[in-house]
């Protein structure tokens, strides 16, 4: 995958160790969480129902988070010369999958977790029945939201084509890791990086290939943003294993050590906390080498991406 | 609504009473049901998922089900004379989403239902989660069938649409049904209406809505289906909630009694067994009125009808 004729990015970049590289990572995610806050908090889709239900889901979706994928969809758009307020709406809309997730997840019969972000699990604030349903919502939501878009059809079709295809995929990726299923003859490297590849990388890769699709990308850009989410998303989900047994409860706002004490596979559970940030780091050389065909329009992917490998939580 | 030049619908029509009507209506849900169960059957999205999360999809799928809102994509596709094959994609489409419904409303934070069409349920069939997981799983994979469907992207584009707003009110008709939040200002009739124009009239009338789009139906004929679906859409709840009273569990193959005993709103609780039964006559009357203007290739329609206003599971 390397090119010779170029200086080789693991020698080159102090991956994600920079302060000045992290701050501006950091400014990225900041300026994408506004915009996608501010579209998701005005969006009419909620005036449409029970107020009780409206107020769930939009717990579900406003009580802060990261707003990677947004993030992810805004840059790869931008990257490839689109318009950024463009791809707002696809931006929302793999977000409300993203929580869906989420609401899901924390369930009683899943995860079971009373704490997100600091604050209650939806299951906790509206109860259980309310956090079914309203995770349901914002799944049908997200697929409301792109098909409203103001954009041609065929975008239309092929942006519902891309998140439903990764949102099935994800569904898959939580059965993996939640109630087991994979193929035993894989060795457990590829084990786990099949689980995780789909129950975190599918959405990371979604987010990229949907801004690549509204500011209708070429062929190499969609190619290379495609190198570029696989690496993340596999990169991201190690960072999260190693916070798990790295942080506090308090600083991460969710429950910790948990995934361990459930028996879920983890990257420093399978291959060490050593090694396990050395592949952080190879996967974030990776993933800045496949976006060095953009040039300076890729800075803010490298950017956002070094943060993603230093992040605390 | 009705029109003075033509016979009263009501007394020129014996209305669902007639043998060889409800013979035909019969013999149309069954010919429907083997088309989408058959093209569900042999869809290749199954064979992308890890192996018990297919098997757990299937089981919500395919263990039974009167397939009335695929019967109705199929039927008012031909109505407007569109073709059979070219709809069943968005037939099965449709039939995911009802069956992702159920699958969660069983669950035990929802209605807590051990049987379904005289099966164990999901839950009970797979566990919780996995129960959750594979309602999620299912309402993805019904826009990934939307929007992987051999038809021109506009049209994709407006299949999904309909079937995402719709989505979204069934699960609004939902919440309402389950956890109340009806406007309070509302006379007791139009709340019932309210819940079950949601819970249930949404996914009857988006079935012959997409029937319709796949035939590039006109204004006429989708406004005329969009009366139809919305008359059969309440009848068909007033007598699910007539069965639930008057029926066998054996019978029916669920638990009956219970929206009673849990305090659901349903019509005979409101009305009285005799004048939901009128109310049924009065919708039925409304339906074949509503799809008149199809003369001859709206019998099917008008057939399938009668059906359900006499069905007795």
């Amino acid at each position: 995958m390397s090119n010779p004729s170029k200086p080789n990015p693991t020698e080159s970049t102090p991956a994600g160790s920079d302060p000045e590289t992290t701050a501006r990572g950091t400014a990225l995610l900041d300026a994408a969480a506004r915009d996608v806050e501010g579209w998701l908090d005005a969006w009419r889709g909620w005036d449409l129902l029970p107020e009780h239900l409206a107020e769930a889901g939009r717990y579900g979706v406003l009580s802060g988070g990261k707003r990677l994928r947004p993030a992810l969809v805004l840059l790869a758009c931008e990257a490839c010369g689109g318009d950024r307020a463009a791809a707002l709406p696809a931006a929302a809309s793999i977000e409300l999958v993203h929580c869906f997730s989420l609401v899901h997840d924390d369930l009683p019969a899943m995860d079971n977790d009373a704490l997100r972000r600091g604050q209650p699990t939806l299951h906790v604030h509206s109860g259980e029945a309310m956090a079914i349903l309203a995770g349901d919502l914002l799944l049908a939501q997200s697929f409301q939201i792109l098909a409203a878009g103001d954009w041609p059809a065929d975008m239309s079709a092929s942006l519902v084509r891309l998140l439903a295809d990764r949102t099935v995929a994800m569904v898959a990726g939580q059965v993996y890791d939640t109630l087991g299923g994979v193929p035993e003859d894989l060795d457990p490297t590829a084990q786990l990086t099949l689980i995780h590849r789909n129950k975190t990388g599918s959405l990371i890769q979604c987010a990229v290939a949907m801004g690549a699709r509204v500011a209708q990308a070429n062929e190499q850009q969609t190619a290379a943003l495609d190198r570029f989410g696989d690496a993340i998303g596999i990169m991201f989900q190690i960072v999260d294993d190693l916070l798990d047994v790295t942080q506090s409860e308090a600083h991460i706002g969710k429950a910790v050590g948990k995934d361990a004490q459930r028996g879920h596979p983890t990257w420093p559970g399978l291959l060490g906390s050593e090694a396990s940030l050395s592949e952080v780091q190879r996967l974030l050389a990776e993933a800045i080498e496949a976006v060095d065909t953009f040039g300076t329009a890729g800075t803010n992917l490298r950017d956002l991406a070094a943060l993603l490998a230093v992040r605390t939580r």
